[in-house]
């Protein structure tokens, strides 16, 4: 294991009086191991304890060739990998679970009486993950250019006829031949409407003039992943249109002079939801402003209103407010992410946020 | 929501003393509603009661059209989800929980107090969905018959050269390209030594004349998996390894025997796992036999020696026996999707399992 990130995590624990932990979630394991471990249904538990008395559960299904650096427990498909894990568990002590854990094992250790108290201890975990070393900084940077790249070379379809769901598959390929692994969420690829249903699901709908276009892309470059948003319009744009898009382009720029260290979360998203309000679009920003991301697209560490948690150097989050016009088909999101620096933020995207028209081919 | 599914589910909960439910696994709530919700990491919670006061406690961000035939509850960004959904909960009664539940809101659900006793519910969903009714079933033929085009597509590139990445990349395009939503799951291509590795990750590695080559393969079809496996060989066959081929494909056809209503699943399980130890292989056939298959690529209801579960016509699951020899790099594998009729079962895989030798171009 990382002995840098493992022993931030014990510290943790030790102020919080968690002294034993359950972590699972795979990126959690990959950000201690350096080993992806992908278990689908099957229990994978790596039980830290402040004492020391570390162990990884796993399913011999998944042999290991690489020491990761913790003792590996293994167990097979016939047997109660749960009831393996519990006898290491101390049961007269709290222990913290990971947010992620399914109920199925969480309500099997709870029936085994293996602790006394039950808590989530993934916030642990999540705040030494949120702030991103220096490694880590430079595998963003690279994911955002790249995301960069594929935004440029998307726009332009557009204009051609696709439908939302043709869209979509250009996008997949166009991550697969650009080196990512996957993208790193379902890409939205949203005309009029369906772009001002912030969460739509791709459909068959075709652009018309005058759409605002929602592309909400991101991928996965070296296990971190990039995203953002950019609205164009088809053919031509509508003056409602264009001052929609231009406050949430102001809004969008005052969040990002609002994220520096110091400053809290919440006065990032405020920046850009006082913004929006004043212009009197303040019900129809129907989201928080953005979220934290690195190896996961959504980490602990939302830009919401309720957030007040103080912006630390190294964090790394994106800022997308939008305004959605359910009745007029209006929809217009602008995302960047951004990495904090000692005096402000780095901005990891640099395609154009002027508004485009894309022609009509 | 589906009137007949839903009484099912309510006739069970009675059955077994389980008063109220939460739901939250999107397929199951697929299931129940016909709409697929993806709420990420929000909360997405059908809290069902045998009286009849069932609720859907859902993200505004996830606006609804379609009438879902069920009160939906909703609260934002900034609301505490599980603090509304508590509200519906009778406190001094009994609860399910949906297996799949994170335990990030399970744990809150114990701290707010909302039930006298949590319990693990999923199984009375499971058992309904096991049992696949005729439009399902009908889906379920369509997929495999789906995938066996892409496994004769497939085999031929085996012998072109290609990494295992490669590889991977073009099945991902076939699914693509035949209709399908997606991959049912990461697809396995994987040469020799890899192959014998059941879990094996996708890296670089290329064939080697004699290698046998595991492909195990499905996708999404209108909303339902397929899941099929074949080994085939590059360019020839060892002694061992045609043995070898043989014995795993006479297991298997001997699991497609005794699946059939009124034996047990681990009857299946076994008719494989006896005739590999009989053959002297018994400690290289290191997992189960098969899985459950629906709507997801792995559904409850295992075909393992432990699962005595007696099988239901309208079933469907894998039968996948393999014998692994890690130090001679031998891996086969051979997988077949069936569905359970009257008398016996259905083979929906209908791809030759005769021994092929690819040959290397």
């Amino acid at each position: 294991m990382d002995t840098n990130k493992l022993n931030r995590i014990l510290s943790a624990m030790k102020e919080q009086g968690i002294p034993q932990m359950i972590i699972s979630d795979p990126p959690a394991i990959y950000y201690l191991t350096g080993k992806w471990i992908m278990p689908g249904e099957r229990l994978l538990a790596l039980y830290l304890n402040i004492n020391g008395n570390h162990k990884l559960v796993i399913n011999r299904l998944f042999p290991q060739e690489k020491d990761l650096g913790v003792e590996l427990v293994w167990y097979d498909d016939i047997e109660d990998g749960v009831e393996i894990l519990s006898r290491f568990v101390e049961k007269d002590k709290t222990i913290g679970i990971d947010k992620c854990w399914p109920a199925r094992f969480l309500l099997r250790l709870q029936e085994l009486g293996a602790g006394s108290r039950f808590v989530n201890g993934s916030l642990i975990v999540d705040y030494v993950r949120m702030v991103k070393d220096e490694h880590e900084q430079q595998l963003m940077r690279e994911a955002s250019l790249a995301n960069d790249k594929v935004m440029a070379e998307l726009i332009p379809l557009v204009g051609k006829g696709f439908t939302e769901a043709e869209l979509d598959k250009k996008v997949r390929e166009m991550y697969a031949k650009s080196g990512h692994s996957s993208v790193s969420f379902d890409p939205i690829t949203a005309y009029g409407k369906s772009g001002a249903d912030p969460h739509h699901m791709t459909d068959d709908t075709k652009g018309k003039r005058g759409d605002s276009v929602v592309l909400d892309i991101g991928g996965i470059l070296n296990d971190y992943c990039s995203d953002m948003t950019r609205t164009v319009f088809l053919g031509e744009v509508s003056e409602k249109a264009r001052e929609v898009y231009e406050v949430v382009k102001e809004a969008q720029q005052r969040g990002i002079e609002a994220a520096k260290p110091g400053n809290r979360m919440c006065d990032v998203d405020l920046a850009c939801r006082n913004y929006i309000e004043e212009k009197g679009y303040g019900e129809y920003f129907t989201h928080r402003t953005g979220h934290s991301i690195g190896m996961e697209d959504h980490e602990y560490g939302d830009v919401s209103s309720v957030n007040t948690d103080v912006i630390q150097v190294g964090q790394c989050f994106s800022i997308e407010p939008g305004i959605y016009l359910m009745d007029e088909g209006i929809g217009v999101r602008i995302e960047d992410l951004v990495l904090i620096t000692e005096d402000g933020c780095e901005v990891l995207n640099h395609f154009t946020k002027d508004l485009i028209i894309v022609p009509m081919e």
